[in-house]
């Protein structure tokens, strides 16, 4: 197919051009992400999820050049509305992002978070496909592990690295707990702060977790870093590696991502069902419409929208 | 109707059994909500967001006193995962709580922010319209405003309020980008550590944004408080006030609603399609098969999933 190479030659241009078209949803966007999904499988994703200000961006960027020293090419996704690789760059943070222009073997991709109704987790395992497919060796997919959206993107990595910074105050405990049944491997970052408590913390609730069960279970490491010197980073790549040979040995990566499928599909079939058969039919005019009748009691909600499905429904199959 | 004089009698008990069957979409939960649609419209909705440890927590808390002490009473919804009242509730930060537990005029109710599949923002405005319907004054909403789900649930909010602290980093300068353009009114909390650069840098910020071109346009305030003392509370009820009085003015509470129902009722209808159409079909089984195959590669996703959709759609309309 002269597409896929088309895709895979290194052209970068060719690659963007491709990127942007499936993330604006253009027409011939799905036929493109079906052709090359055979093509798809050999990338590594890395998942990078953290609270703001917890420097993940930086130690994404530490990863980055760790992997290229390696001779291994990349793609970044960044969908955290904190990183200088996406709003930080909409306030004039290109600093990193700059580092990497001259190098081909580094693409990086950051998708908005704002905007992308119901469809962020889809637009980033789209991009990541066709990274994939293009034939990077490894995707590093950075985000902002707070809100569902981004536990559903995060979800879509092999290995999922968590990202801590000490003395962040009890409040940044409850994200933890939410992150805990996320996380593949616990990085305590800027921790020239003194790591001592926040390490005690992750061990003590890994302590409490279920799948402590088996005998030979996965147990998250703790890796400690100082991105911003470039401390840990090489820890982390081992640790990251350790983690693959893991799953490796225990099913291997395709079970592995049969079981994440299990976990994205019926986010991933709600996008696509919305796409197809209401977005089509939500003009702005029928919205305004409706938005008014709801605001001024005519009708309530629930019933202005079931009628809105039917009809959609009626139409589609017509 | 007997339900509704039940849920307005002011038994607490009542009320929270109405709103676990709208959370947890018991049958009957859509008629329940058809039903009560028409007592809506009374309350004023009050929306409080911004970054983990931010303290919202603290300052939803001072507003409750303040507004209880003047009689109204209240309901809480609490979306925030770094929230004392939901996530941080779960590790044992009960106190807030409990200091309301004995008072009748004022009902909390939390909201997790996992596992609530597409349907957080609907959850929260379900669980608004009933504490609406069951006669409270005043409902605030208190959620963390990073993702977009979180973003969307602010959108119920008659006046929205974004919390932020002095010397976050920069950050957070992403952040407040994001909510820049949802904020009524900000409130720079923990104003002890020093308010003056943030405050210079959101008005900076506001000053830039497009909607100044009116004469008489709103320009949100900056409230300072520091919660934990209490201090600024007062002011920033004020603030509300005269935001909700800028609003009877300007079209009145209808019309602005009618606004927020034009950026809401493309989420709430895809919910509710997924609901009625894709949920019952994507049984444990299905998508465990449709999983395997995907991952395999013996199918690509796109494909799969508009396989099941199609026969989603000709089952639901037979």
């Amino acid at each position: 197919m002269e597409f896929l190479e088309n895709l895979r030659s290194g052209d970068s241009r060719f690659l963007a051009r491709a990127l942007s078209a499936v993330v604006e949803r253009a027409p011939g966007a799905a036929g493109l992400l079906r052709a090359i999904y055979p093509a798809t499988g050999h990338a590594l994703v890395v998942g990078l999820t953290g609270p703001p200000g917890s420097g993940k961006s930086t130690l994404v960027d530490g990863l980055a050049r760790a992997y290229r020293l390696r001779g291994e090419t990349l793609g970044v996704v960044a969908v955290d509305p904190t990183s200088p690789f996406t709003g930080g760059a909409i306030l004039g943070d290109r600093i990193r992002m700059q580092a990497h222009h001259a190098d081909p073997g580094i693409f990086i991709r950051s998708l908005a978070t704002r905007g992308a109704l119901g469809g962020l987790a889809q637009a980033a395992s789209d991009v990541v496909a066709v990274l994939d497919a293009a034939g990077k060796d490894r995707i590093l997919v950075e985000t902002v592990g707070v809100g569902q959206d981004e536990v559903d993107i995060i979800q879509l990595a092999d290995v999922t690295v968590v990202v801590l910074v000490p003395g962040m105050g009890d409040e940044v405990q409850a994200i933890k707990a939410g992150l805990m049944e996320i996380a593949d491997v616990f990085v305590i970052n800027k921790c020239d702060r003194g790591p001592e408590k926040l390490e005690q913390e992750i061990k003590a609730m890994l302590a409490l977790a279920p799948s402590g069960a088996e005998a030979d279970a996965w147990g998250p490491p703790v890796v400690k870093t100082v991105a911003t010197q470039g401390e840990g980073i090489e820890g982390l790549t081992t640790v990251i590696a350790e983690r693959v040979a893991w799953i490796e040995a225990h099913g291997g990566l395709a079970r592995h991502r049969a079981r994440q499928w299990q976990q994205r599909l019926r986010q991933f079939a709600r996008d696509r069902l919305a796409q197809r058969l209401l977005d089509p039919w939500l003009t702005e005019e029928r919205v305004e419409r409706l938005a008014e009748s709801i605001a001024t009691h005519g009708t309530d909600p629930y019933t202005a929208v079931d009628a809105l499905i039917q009809q959609a429904l009626e139409t589609s199959l017509q």
